[in-house]
């Protein structure tokens, strides 16, 4: 299978599998506990944090473990809800357990921030609402899980801070294909390691002092999150970010690392994007106008009969694993929030495939993947023509 | 080091650890995504469901994945907390990640069970409590973690049963040291892999239709816990869990099992008390009156300045980890909250060290763990006598 739903879940890396093995072996015990092998296993946790602190330029001491984004993001509203008053800016782009957790947490107490059609938050007018007083905090994402578009997180991180508001920013989809440097600026990030690479059950959060845990019963993490932390998880996804940071520049920055190594991997899906678009009349590329992360297609296909769980099944048949959107929405196939906050209708973003990549991808697996759509496209469409070659 | 504290952490079995890796390379995707690798990922988590509900004798529908017996225990207080009215009547003895989460969720609404001096939940009174009406739940674990001592959570849930009243049993440290059967008629139980040899991150939770999710943001099983499911750490666990229901007897009860193998792992458990007991005057064995698990010893040891820190300071450099109570607790020092329930003073259980075995502890581990206390006492105590052999 040629697997193109590294958005939902990215495989485990070698790095990130011998990590999880070295910990299991060197560090077996609780890392509460008061001998030397717990206390050897609290160390690794702080070496780890102090990675990670390094990779998002904040201190160590504001990073917390948990099990995955979605309990960080649940873990920030709950906090949000029970330690503020006031209103929450929510981008309407967030993923399920942000604006899940926002109901729960927040709810009556929310406003959405306005996006335009190219998937992006517009931030023209926040500064004045800011200025208008009675906010607590904004809440937009780094990168969008379904559209791969870049959304505006420095500069919300900048009018935040200006304005004394508390920012937001979910960045399970961003870290690991771009350098995380800068996201420690934010009062709340939150990541998952199972999005590049690291093992599912691994996760964080950065918040700053003073944080509420959501889940209460011990002194772990500085009483911000009890329950025995996930030794071998967390070392292995600091193993695969690590990987990561330093192929994309590391804490020195987006630069070289970009030109360099996401460029050419950008050109290959970029090269399937002229293909699709020129090959097969009616495809649109969700948030083609806007920069996005250099792995993901968010196209809506020709329009056919159950359009998009056909094309899933067709690709699947013929060896490609490709996906309809958000994975934590598509076992119910609801329409597409994400789409539907950009203006699309509900039949238009019924259309919608997600094709992402991961770093192993290759330009060839890219070129079978044009291939294989077109044949799916044969069957579903009764297209006669092949299409042009992408190269 | 020779290893004692397998109520904290169990390490990682070689059984857990092959169904890790075999996860990992058989179920790369997210088992939520709508293609044939999502399937199959979804369809192992529903096997190891149904075979986890085969031991404890639920419906497979009725267990929930986790990240840990903390995260259960906080869910399942949420949802009583938010969806009942009414009293909750609890065991002082439970975890704190129970009582806890009492607080957050059911302030104001918790009245204590009695607990006598063995450290076991009285109930001769429960069912004229639950006659006179207003509880909506008992809380009452399987097996204690600090005393190892056996709950008579049997008897709690046939009374609540026959009351019409939910029972919520934490089996963390019961599961995997005794068989699980009979465990799923309660209406709430909960647990985690790591203190049975599975992965830490492995959880569940059984629970009744209804359930509300602490964890919101997505459908993941079945809306009762939003998030990826962690598929590797999951089917680790009832690998490892799979191990020991077969030694323990499996679904067909405790009965050849337990006196098979645990039998003599409790008399070389009970050899080491003799010989701590005559061989260090002022040793008490907490519980020793009681049923207790065949791994667990919790002794007050002689008194001695700063006590059980410089005991556990002194074994370590024996080579011996070992505890002075619960994981969660132990970071703070503070006075064990299930002593105190047993009408212990703070001075007295101060006192305590925990020594907890796992099941690759030998004979040998044992008598060599009593040499090892002998060595630290004639340093902390200044005892010349070496003490009997504990043959």
């Amino acid at each position: 299978m040629r697997y193109f739903d590294h958005n939902a879940t990215h495989p485990l890396s070698p790095v990130a599998r011998a990590a999880w093995l070295d910990a299991v072996d060197r560090f077996p015990a609780n890392p509460s506990s008061p001998h030397r092998w717990g206390a050897r296993a609290g160390k690794a946790l702080d070496d780890a944090r102090e990675q990670l602190a390094a990779w998002l330029g904040c201190g160590a001491s504001d990073i917390v473990w948990t099990a995955g984004a979605t309990e960080s993001n649940n873990a920030v509203l709950q906090h949000l809800g029970t330690t503020t008053e006031g209103w929450v800016l929510m981008s309407p782009l967030e993923h399920p357990s942000m604006r899940m957790a926002v109901d729960r947490w927040l709810a009556g107490r929310c406003e959405f921030l306005p996006v335009n059609r190219s998937g992006v938050v517009e931030w023209g007018e926040l500064a004045n609402r800011l200025k208008a007083g009675g906010v607590t905090a904004v809440i937009s994402m780094a990168a969008n899980n379904e559209t791969g578009v870049i959304q505006p997180w420095r500069e919300l991180q900048a009018l935040c801070a200006q304005a004394g508001v508390a920012y937001v920013c979910d960045a399970a989809q961003w870290l690991g294909k771009r350098a995380g440097a800068g996201l420690g600026s934010c009062d709340f990030v939150t990541g998952c390691a199972h999005k590049f690479g690291g093992p599912p059950g691994g996760g964080f959060l950065k918040c700053p002092p003073g944080f509420r845990p959501l889940l209460v019963g011990g002194p772990q993490e500085d009483g911000r999150r009890a329950g025995t932390e996930n030794v071998p998880a967390i070392l292995s996804m600091v193993a695969a970010l690590g990987e990561r940071e330093a192929a994309l520049g590391g804490i020195s920055g987006t630069g070289s690392g970009f030109e360099g190594i996401l460029a050419s991997k950008q050109t290959s899906r970029d090269r399937f994007i002229d293909a699709l678009k020129s090959g097969l009349p009616g495809v649109e590329i969700v948030g083609e106008a806007s920069e996005r992360l250099w792995n993901t297609v968010a196209a809506l296909m020709p329009a056919a009969a159950d359009c998009r769980r056909r094309w899933v099944v067709r690709l699947d048949r013929l060896g490609f694993a490709v996906s309809t959107g958000s994975a934590c929405a598509s076992g119910k196939e609801k329409p597409s929030s994400v789409l539907s906050a950009m203006g699309y209708r509900s039949d238009e973003s019924d259309r919608m495939l997600r094709f992402s990549a991961g770093w192993e991808t290759t330009e060839q697996d890219w070129l079978d993947l044009w291939q294989a759509v077109q044949e799916a496209a044969r069957s579903l469409l009764d297209v006669r023509s092949a299409g042009p070659d992408p190269r």
